[in-house]
């Protein structure tokens, strides 16, 4: 088979509406990281899928109500979510409507240390806890080949980035896509997927704010990969509570 | 392959420490639910685990810590859990120790209207919603022929029951072993396991308080199934947090 | 979320390349089903995703290499496939080629009887045997809701059709979207969603020739949803054999 | 929880009756070979599952029915299998019947270059290709703390091994409980559960017949571990073809 000759790809005929949501203080207060991503990782983010021919938008957590208020949120297709100093300060409130959201069918992409973001850590209903270290090699190998998150990727994708070993205390996801193979000797899952209601949540491990791992060109494929694999499928919305007998 | 002439069966070599947590409120306050389980629910399951050679102990909602002191849990491997009424009443301080529990390792057996309590819902991180209607004929088939929770059952379990529609709002379970079918038109995924942290979470649809399912002995059979399934399994406590190379 | 609002859908930017196999025998022998399917069951599948805008081909099993010589098979993305009579007569050759295809990537939809196909008991490894019976009413509940491939259905499907019960001896699906409620008392698993090597297949059991069920508006639809789900990733060639270290 | 004070552990209360098939041919014609398992990796597997307790049999490609008369098979409850050389010379007749065995309830552990066995091979439907190379240092971590299969277990084993490598062609896991680090940059899922009719299979990376794994001790842990695991579970046999309407 040669799809390439044959021109074929599976992006959609529209693309879904995306909101990046960076909690935006390393690059604030790290002259390193403010090197990396000068716009914020979430503008990086943000210039990529526009390139690319998304319709983007951006949020932060120093914004009021978080810059996700209700009309921002309920036209966002797919969320994408960074954080890691505070995740405590995001409020109770947008935790549950983001839940709400995402059980109701928007998209969710959980990236690098936000996994023990609140959102992610209440879809889960574990810790979502695992092993760190900073400066490695990071080598993130594809074991679902025809994976849609996985189109267009070689075997695997290679980074410096810092060390998440196993055991990642997360359920077992639906989909294994990625396992990264560390230079210090761990592995880990680091492309899961999981369905939670009606939406589709998808894990993806690179990210630390000191690697300019958004700006490989792997990364972000895999990134608008999982944006258009995320993107909330239109349905009938389920019925629940008392019910009649059919006939 | 002929088991039952070798005497082969799965029990194992020490059977597991059982705690029964029942809401007991409706065997209180309705005659009818009385004349079924005059001891509670609780002490329905507590009398038929016993003959089965299981160490069992029984807690409920309204005695100090709801039953469940720390020495009490500590010493339990696995949990059963049946409550309807009154889920908000559980102490939050009770549900994150339970919860803690179960992520280290105790099973947790999820009863009937327990798919509404805050300890499944936190573990499951959805709605867990359904449809429902009481007076119906209810016939849970195994799906799974060969899983240890179906052990020694024929094709089908047949109950008057309380009805459970879907679409159930719970993540995709891991194993799916039975599933009902409703005289009403519905079907329901009504025998469902997980896996959560260290733990093994068993969801099983049967047990209204108003019919006497945990009297049915193929009922009783997947009770008890489902505890040897779901006991704690010893091994490494899991290591996260910075680490350092191998070598 | 109001997705129809937007005029959101999962189309794709371009539409998958199916051909549709049909053992066609029922229809030229048996005057009944002749009446539902004057072209065929392929005929009738076809015209209606022509309409929908997909590029389909037909092939039946008494054209010369059943309809599929490799420059057919080699541009097919999505394949369909009907049988019942005669999987004994499918050449040991072409099961043999289509099971690589699926394995490089090309989309496998194997409808009702095709349970009992060579290529699928050779993609899944078991019997795939189940119980049946004529003349029943069938009621397919979605059971994810929010899944691609229930895209834009209502919360079931109702056909008069064959019975199929469980166990349906195939292994667990990856994913779970239908579950069929029979009004004899019967339950089956009834959209099953599966990956081998780099390709899709999905089993949905409605079809049976006396039937008039693939030209209900939902099962068409489904049949759809099902292609695209199904139309194959492009991507790195899985890499195996001897292999050097990677530094 | 303190599992091992309280002396628990998941030992069966009657162990299964295992047979090991060994091809047996690299330690008869290979003296560096015959240095490590002087009686064969059967024998090393049999002793050590003997002082475990279990009943245990063995049998060779080279015996008469390569030593897997019906007899033998019928009293199996678990069968393991290690080949290599001469995957090519196990009979049509062999490869179905146990085959039929596996559906209909006996457990299978395939054990290393036994991914490229016929009969793992029609249970999966896949080709079960990998990448290898020899002589490297392998890490199995455990990515499913609490699972069975780990009983007992540190967070990981460390061998020197033969590389295998991803994509590892075979349907995904139901359960993923080890994933491999090698030296040499790549990665594994090196222990794989599944069930396919009433039986359950693992599969078991370690097991290069020039290294001396069966004899460490951790290896023989998870060996001990999968056997108990993989014990068939008695129960109805399952009910297929014509069927009446239940009431």
């Amino acid at each position: 088979m040669d799809e390439a000759e044959h021109g074929r790809d599976l992006a959609l005929a529209q693309e879904p509406r995306v909101t990046i949501w960076n909690e935006y203080r390393h690059e604030k207060s790290d002259e390193e990281v403010a090197k990396i991503y000068p716009e914020g990782i979430h503008g990086t983010l943000a210039a990529m899928l526009k390139e690319g021919g998304f319709e983007v938008g951006t949020a932060t957590l120093d914004e009021p109500e978080h810059g996700l208020p209700d009309d921002v949120l309920n036209a966002t297709d797919v969320l994408l979510w960074w954080g890691h100093l505070a995740h405590d300060e995001v409020s109770d409130e947008l935790v549950e409507k983001v839940h709400e959201r995402v059980l109701g069918g928007m998209g969710l992409i959980v990236l690098h240390s936000g996994h023990f973001s609140r959102i992610f850590k209440k879809l889960m209903g574990t810790t979502c806890d695992l092993k760190w270290r900073l400066d490695d090699t990071e080598r993130l190998w594809v074991v679902a080949p025809g994976h849609p998150i996985a189109q267009g990727l070689g075997e695997y994708i290679e980074l410096e980035e810092e060390m998440y070993g196993e055991p990642f205390d997360v359920p077992p996801p639906e989909e294994l896509v990625f396992v990264s193979h560390f230079g210090g000797g761990e592995v880990f899952r680091s492309g899961l997927c999981y369905r939670r209601g009606r939406g589709r949540i998808f894990y993806f491990r690179p990210g630390h704010e000191e690697n300019p791992s958004y700006h490989h060109p792997d990364v972000q494929l895999v990134v608008k990969n999982a944006i258009r694999w995320a993107a909330p499928t239109p349905g009938a919305t389920p019925v629940t509570g008392h019910d009649e007998p059919i006939k």
